[in-house]
């Protein structure tokens, strides 16, 4: 039999790592409440079509000294694997882990003025500390040792940003190839660099995005290939992580409010799900508010949510903020929840509300990704807007780090933009190679 | 007083934080033994021009458990400050931190097998994984602290690598005005993209690096302005600390070889210090060898150590590994101390061999950028060569993100280059949108 024949199934009946322990672990739909075993590669419910959420056990009380104890050795340096009473339990075998986690909880009373909060009140979480420089390994880890224990024989995702990177990382620590789909167009290598660098297969589609999505979804269902898109339900268990980690390096002291950029929702959805469990354990005693920010022009859940969650309707994306460019966003019905299980708010900020938002990160030696900058624009925002008080406390998280996107920077910072430069642009200047000169450079620099 | 009048000191006397406490740190030729007080910006000897050390006091003995506890508040989550009694005691005041350390020490057989070494005998402390995905981060923390203990008004270096993004990173972090001398020439902004987006202020000299160096020491001789070059004895101190943190993570048990890549020889010179005084203070009972790897158009420090330290001759660098790539180094004699005092070893590798060695790091998903893959290179280079045993044991240091240089996998991986394809060259393939062609790559991937 050969390796493709093998691999014909699209079933993961048995050949993974420990299946039965795998079979055990209760995934569930969120809408009609079905139930299945977590030795499949599900990404919606068969019966309704619904998202679906993995079950934890909650009944009991988690003591928070519990943690980092009881954990496989693969996911003992992990700040996901961490919070293993709070997680899927998957075979210890399976776990792929690269170290993530335990990223920075940053203070910067700068940032904190910038928002309109006082000192001490903002803390920014910054998740483009991870192995791939980007929040998505949480999920990756989870995900990646998922398809292990279920024995996927390749992994798969329609992305060209900071997911196919971390796919392609945790499929090569695994040892599993993977597939990346993008649809027709220039391939711009520096953007899909580490990508390739990680060695996933990288597959340009003659079609569009839904296309190749579309293709991938048949492979899915004829073949052991393991789909990693973003209601996959064991990412959002990674994602979890994120407000796990805040709250434990806040001595579970609760902030008023968590502030996040929304494209896919994913996030959202897996904080929602986070806050809710910690509060049945009893680790917390009350929820923050989740706040969302979604760029202007990709923003179809700020819009649903100031109708009143009367209708849906996605957008045609376009923002500067690559991350979060989403027209219809995939957790739609689970960030609703998320949202209205924390009195949260939704709103949107545009590109230069961002940009302007990056530059004031960037120029503490924070530094981040412009989709990042979204939850700092968005808490200034709702800050003016009355909705935060400036007396509350917030966490803010940054999705990735700055170097995911040096064009970015390029084009705020660079004199190749037509017309005058933009106001706060940090631009080389060039001297004569004599003392006098950098003198001048010397007074301004001490006056600026 | 204008701040230009004011800064035009160059004294460094009493501005600072706590000056008092810095005045009592001392710093040491390690040529001629002259002593100076902590409380000026030395980087040579000002009697005899020899490198300088500070002065840690190793004359009792440290238990491990006393790392983390009376750490400052501000470095209390820092991997450098953590080590507080083998550091200099700045005051508690000036220190800045982002968190730095605290990086994965990955094993991955498959990168044992490909350096020779058996299973488990091979494993990567990726500084990569620091807050501005370099090493640097370790020693600017220290450095830039030390800036702001002494009360300098601007901090400067000659650099358009790493080093200038950390800098700028932790200049803006101590909200010190921060300066960045490049050599005239095309200004690549994506290079340059993390330095400018931090905010320091890019200066392109009409001139060499050398004319750009020599007006620095010209401007930091009339002002306090704070110079970061790779000798700053503060930097190596924080360096020190990739060598603190590998052996903790490792339980103290000492490996027999330490490789890293050479360029400047800072870290060479700083892991000397580190092992001397983990020696010295009882925390480790013998030292592991030291394998300093240049690339091969970079090798003067390999050469002089193939001589028998006979003669010293700088070379034109030329090398695919930018981060070491330096015809003359600046810590030659304190990196010599080093390889002498742990039975060390120099060794040089061709760019081929660190693509190599740098697609196989970046296969495993763990990745990294050309320079710090000559450590694999070269530890590959000397099993081969019988230096290091096929049964000892080994850490190699990666020094830098894969993001860092996406150019450099563009250019292995990418259809841009003439001729035949690279082997083991990643390129897309563009397939048409049916699942037939899918299923084809599958195969392809499944065998593969």
């Amino acid at each position: 039999m050969s390796a493709v024949e093998a691999a014909r199934r699209g079933a993961f009946d048995g050949s993974g790592v420990a299946p039965d322990d795998v079979a055990r672990i209760v995934v569930r739909c969120m809408d009609c409440g079905a139930e299945y075993s977590g030795n499949r590669a599900l990404t919606m419910c068969a019966a309704c079509g619904g998202l679906l959420d993995v079950v934890v056990p909650v009944e009991r009380r988690v003591d928070a000294a519990e943690f980092g104890h009881g954990v496989p050795a693969a996911g003992a340096h992990s700040g996901v694997w961490r919070y293993w009473p709070l997680l899927p339990s998957l075979p210890a075998a399976s776990i792929v882990s690269r170290w993530e986690g335990h990223t920075p909880l940053y203070r910067d009373d700068r940032l904190a003025r910038y928002a309109g909060l006082q000192d001490g009140h903002l803390e920014l979480k910054h998740e483009g500390l991870n192995p791939t420089a980007s929040f998505k390994d949480r999920g990756m880890t989870v995900g990646v040792s998922h398809a292990k224990a279920i024995g996927a024989r390749i992994v798969a995702c329609a992305s060209t940003g900071n997911t196919s990177a971390s796919l392609a990382a945790y499929a090569a620590a695994a040892d599993i190839p993977s597939l990346v789909l993008i649809p027709e167009g220039k391939v711009a290598t520096g953007k899909l660099a580490q990508t390739i660098a990680y060695g996933a297969r990288v597959i340009q589609i003659d079609g569009d995005f839904d296309q190749a999505l579309s293709l991938l979804r048949e492979l899915t269902a004829a073949y052991d290939v393991y789909l990693v898109n973003s209601v996959n339900p064991f990412r959002l268990e990674g994602q979890k992580t994120i407000v796990f980690e805040l709250l434990e390096q806040r001595e579970w002291r609760v902030p008023d409010w968590i502030v996040l950029p929304g494209g896919n929702l994913g996030n959202s959805s897996a904080f929602g799900k986070a806050l809710t469990e910690l509060h049945a354990v009893g680790l917390i005693d009350r929820l923050p508010r989740l706040a969302i920010v979604q760029a202007a022009g990709a923003a179809p859940f700020a819009a649903y949510h100031a109708g009143g969650y009367a209708a849906f309707r996605p957008v045609a994306a376009d923002t500067v903020a690559t991350a979060i460019k989403i027209g219809n966003p995939a957790s739609v019905p689970r960030a609703k929840r998320a949202v209205e299980r924390t009195n949260g708010w939704v709103t949107m900020v545009t590109d230069d509300e961002i940009l302007d938002a990056k530059a004031a990160i960037d120029r503490t030696g924070i530094g981040c990704e412009p989709a990042s900058a979204a939850s700092l624009a968005g808490l200034r925002r709702l800050v003016r807007e009355g909705i935060v008080g400036r007396e509350e406390t917030a966490v803010g998280v940054l999705t990735g780090h700055v170097l995911k996107d040096t064009e970015a920077i390029a084009a705020y910072h660079g004199d190749d933009v037509a017309g005058a430069p933009r106001r706060g642009a940090n631009r080389p200047t060039r001297v004569p190679a004599e003392l006098p000169a950098l003198e001048r450079v010397l007074a301004d620099a001490l006056h600026g």
